[in-house]
């Protein structure tokens, strides 16, 4: 539609956002123009007004708007011990465990050689860097479960080998609540083999 | 968290999306802030052009960056049909089946006293002088065939109802290339008493 061209822009941009294609971009479109101006044009000034404040934590490399994040700022953590995680969203789930007290390093991604993601785009030479400080005496993985979170895990272990460091692995086992009967075998597994 | 104020911000203002959650939300602001910043301004500055630029159609009431959009526009289509829809996407459904010429009317949503959209938030009023300009002689309703969709389409036909127009209703029946072990029992009924 030739006289549609702010219209077909705004359906275009918004496919870049994840699991969005072009029905729900269209419907989303809609529902703005149509319903919500005022939730278009605040949407428009959070987007800039994140890409202009949010930088990377110095340390753990998560989203912060200072230079360090609150996390690392706050000295009541535990300085010993340094969780690695894959984003800041595994961070806040291990936060409402409140079971653990340490510093985070977040790797922003994961090993992905398929889309390019090696080393250096997850920051394993700072991570290198950020273990040599003299207080992390344990690095605890907490990447993901999955191929990709596992190769990353055997990475980080790889690295870290002559560092003289304790590193541990999150704990596989049967989730809290389930029945045995509808776990999957490889769960069942490595809780037998993991048994304690 | 008290650092994290354009982060937090930005993905409340991503809920305002249709179908967006907390969850889809934040993957979405990670997405943009991680991997695509270039996309995250580009989607900022579509939607303020779109809401700045995107007005409604003078005649048919879509979306239109003109006065009157396109098709209302066109000297070739016949002016002696008026096809009513709610939306601009069932306006591009009927477009893409190549077989109608007539004009269009987008009520832009349709009724639905519980979410507070009566006759005045569809535009009935319009519709009506629309209507009256001479050149309609048929009105094809071709809302949705849901009860929100039929009752629409009841309350244009009952305000039609003096006008003198012809007022029809999208046929309704069994889709094509489907088996009829699978199509619902109301369409089977409503196929068999609209045979032809």
């Amino acid at each position: 539609m030739a006289d549609m061209q702010a219209l077909a822009l705004l359906i275009q941009s918004l496919r870049s956002l994840p699991g969005v294609g072009v029905k729900s971009a269209s419907r989303m479109a809609f529902h703005l123009l149509q319903h919500d101006r005022q939730a278009a044009l605040r949407l428009a000034r959070a987007l800039q007004q994140a890409v202009e404040q949010v930088r990377h934590c110095e340390r753990c490399h998560t989203f912060a708007e200072q230079p360090l994040c609150l996390t690392c700022a706050d000295p009541r953590r535990d300085a010993s011990q340094l969780c690695v995680i894959e984003t800041p969203a595994d961070q806040s789930a291990i936060e409402r465990t409140g079971s653990y007290r340490g510093l985070y390093f977040v790797l922003m991604g994961r090993l992905s050689p398929l889309d390019g993601i090696g080393p250096r785009e997850i920051g394993l030479s700072h991570l290198k860097e950020r273990v040599g400080d003299g207080l992390v005496q344990e690095v605890i993985l907490a990447t993901n479960f999955t191929a990709e979170g596992e190769a990353t895990a055997h990475a980080i272990t790889q690295m870290l080998h002559s560092q003289g460091l304790k590193v541990t692995r999150l704990a596989r086992g049967v989730p809290v609540g389930s029945e045995l009967e509808y776990v999957d075998l490889g769960t069942i597994a490595h809780a037998l083999s993991d048994r304690r």
